[in-house]
């Protein structure tokens, strides 16, 4: 058995007085004011802020190549257009990752999980969706789950095959949705490696019709859904993913009261993405009063991606679901932990800093969550605990 | 004599061949494709890119307390008059540095610092002007200058003590100009602290023609000056900045054509500072095609400060400056390098990897500028050379 460990004079919100944190086996074991040490390995907190260890719920963070040619060529005034011409775009994320083994993929993804883990994050969530062939689709999640054994964090992997149509693919979307995005499911499945089952609902990717026998074949396999949606017309995705239970909608600038009452009843997750929003100079935000008024469970993430959102810092995260969609500090920082937790189906692993969950939080030099939230490019990182073992500080 | 060091294979902007640079005594020797690396230390860059050091132009690194309090009242609903009512803002600022002597102030600044030196920049400027008393702020200034004991780094401090009228003043804002601003910087000056000497005319500060005496007196020192401008409202500080040869105007969103003009003449850097820009969710850019139209350099700063612009990162700084301003990655790049050196008086002593320049560049693990400018939240700093010298990495 691990040996017991406790974190004494802890500063945790809502409370007033220093907190105790008693690890055992990994996990949280008592939270309060008067555990005592007698036994543990001892660590002083001296005041310092301690919150759930950050939960990046929205990633695409396994990918080859690079886009930031395109990046500069948008700066230099070329469109998307003639990006798309230049064989630009996700056309070329597809061309660089199925040029990849696993090894490759792991070595590309490695330091943008460091810049996570080093703000104290504990779980990733990682899609696929840059193959479109099931080979290089399943080459993607087995990347992910190698990120697992080479560093101290929790991955999550989504099958996104449903992303795009691959450029020249010899058929129609929905022959798409059948040959590859479920075919490429079961197979992906039977290896163990997939823990959900998103799509992208947009005119430019697929129709909620289009995504419907997707998400039925992974409710039968017993697989939970999200969605990317609402992102830059309502395309109505929303509706089909409160119909399946879905853990998230994913984006949702462009939701209307309709659908933030079905993801209410649903009591699925809207994911905000702000990192897409301030690269692309959107201007429709996400409604977050409406989700405040219903109650509805809001996370961020960070969206990493070559192309809209080459984003690795969940600090930086909160500060633009702060600044540039008007969240309070509680809401972003709930929203990279126990609402990060629940669109990932872990609301009962982690996220939270109570008796019972994975020993999963971060140790901060700062005084109060604002400090987290209201600076930029400042990571005050004091320690980093994952399942009960200090990783990083 | 230091030992003659060089770095071979790395890429530099502008040459199709791997470079080789050859330092000396703490300062560029050669650079070229053949230099012979016999007697020498070796440091291969295998391809990595190569920049000039970092140069931060425009900070308020050195303060006391911290306003993030008065960022979540915001994210409440509170406005600026309710907290201003209640104490907050500049007035906040400087009870908190009036409080701190010099090694208090020390220790608030160094995190900062550290934040930035990450980055590989070499070269901070550090404003007063949260003291708003003589005595406080020449001891910001100390405290300034102590951080170049205490890590490798070049300060430039600046004398801005007409930065506000602290409240409860007894006086005129002349009387404040002749009495504090003037009569302190004849003694800062007098005791060597001061490199630079800054106002900021607005509304809410001072006016131009309030401003004047000031500026006469600096150049009657022989100190050069400089000025936040045009930051709100056009104040018309411009004009009388480009008069005396200031080497900088700085945050410029309100500029005028005349002003351009003016500065262009006058050989004036315009510093802007997108991180208050984006803090503030301002609307109004500044005037970046005219700039580049008149050829006046355009820097990049933090404006590093407790309530504005909490940010202490260039990388982050660049990437605003492409995905706010419009501006390309050439200019992004220039912008915290050779101009930024211009703006403190520093051409002739660091900014470009050039013979005869203090040795101070930075190695990084990416290919191109481009992958510096368009990703958020990544450092990837592979080493930092600042007169000759590895600090990190």
């Amino acid at each position: 058995m691990t040996q017991r460990k406790i974190w004494i004079n802890a500063t945790m919100t809502g409370s007033d007085a220093p907190q105790r944190i008693a690890v055992a086996g990994g996990r949280i074991e008592a939270v309060g004011t008067d555990l005592s040490p007698e036994g543990a390995e001892v660590f002083d907190c001296a005041g310092r802020l301690v919150t759930p260890a950050f939960i990046d719920c929205h990633t695409h963070l396994v990918y080859g190549g690079d886009r930031t040619g395109e990046f500069e060529a948008r700066l230099e005034g070329a469109d998307y257009q003639q990006i798309a011409r230049a064989g630009g775009g996700i056309a070329a994320s597809m061309r660089a990752t199925r040029a990849l083994d696993v090894a490759g993929l792991v070595a590309a993804a490695l330091p943008r999980l460091d810049a996570l883990l080093a703000e104290g994050t504990s779980t990733v969530e990682v899609k696929s969706g840059y193959g479109l062939d099931i080979d290089t689709e399943m080459r993607m999640l087995r990347a992910a789950r190698r990120l697992e054994e080479l560093r101290p964090v929790r991955i999550r992997t989504t099958w996104l095959a449903a992303h795009a149509l691959p450029p020249g693919y010899d058929g129609t979307k929905a022959d798409y949705i059948r040959d590859v995005a479920i075919a490429g499911l079961e197979r992906a499945h039977a290896e163990g490696l997939v823990d959900a089952v998103d799509a992208f609902c947009e005119g430019i990717a697929f129709s909620a019709g289009e995504i419907a026998p997707l998400f039925a074949r992974a409710r039968a396999l017993g697989l939970p859904v999200k969605l990317h949606t609402e992102q830059l017309t309502r395309s109505g995705g929303t509706l089909l993913a409160a119909e399946h239970g879905a853990l998230s909608v994913d984006h949702f600038e462009y939701a209307t009261v309709e659908d933030v009452a079905a993801i209410r009843a649903s009591g699925t997750v809207a994911v905000l993405l702000p990192g897409a929003f301030y690269m692309l100079r959107e201007t429709q935000k996400p409604p977050v009063s409406a989700l405040r008024a219903a109650g509805v469970p809001m996370a961020l993430a960070t969206d990493c991606n070559p192309g809209t959102s080459p984003l690795t810092s969940l600090l930086l995260t909160m500060n633009m679901g702060a600044v540039l969609y008007g969240m309070n500090v509680r809401e972003c920082l709930d929203g990279v932990t126990v609402h990060a937790a629940r669109a990932l189906g872990l609301a009962g692993e982690t996220g939270r800093v109570v008796p019972g969950l994975s020993a999963d939080f971060t140790i901060w030099d700062v005084e109060r969550p604002a400090q987290l939230v209201g600076r930029l490019g400042l990571n005050p990182l004091h320690m980093r605990i994952f399942q009960g073992d200090v990783t990083h500080g």
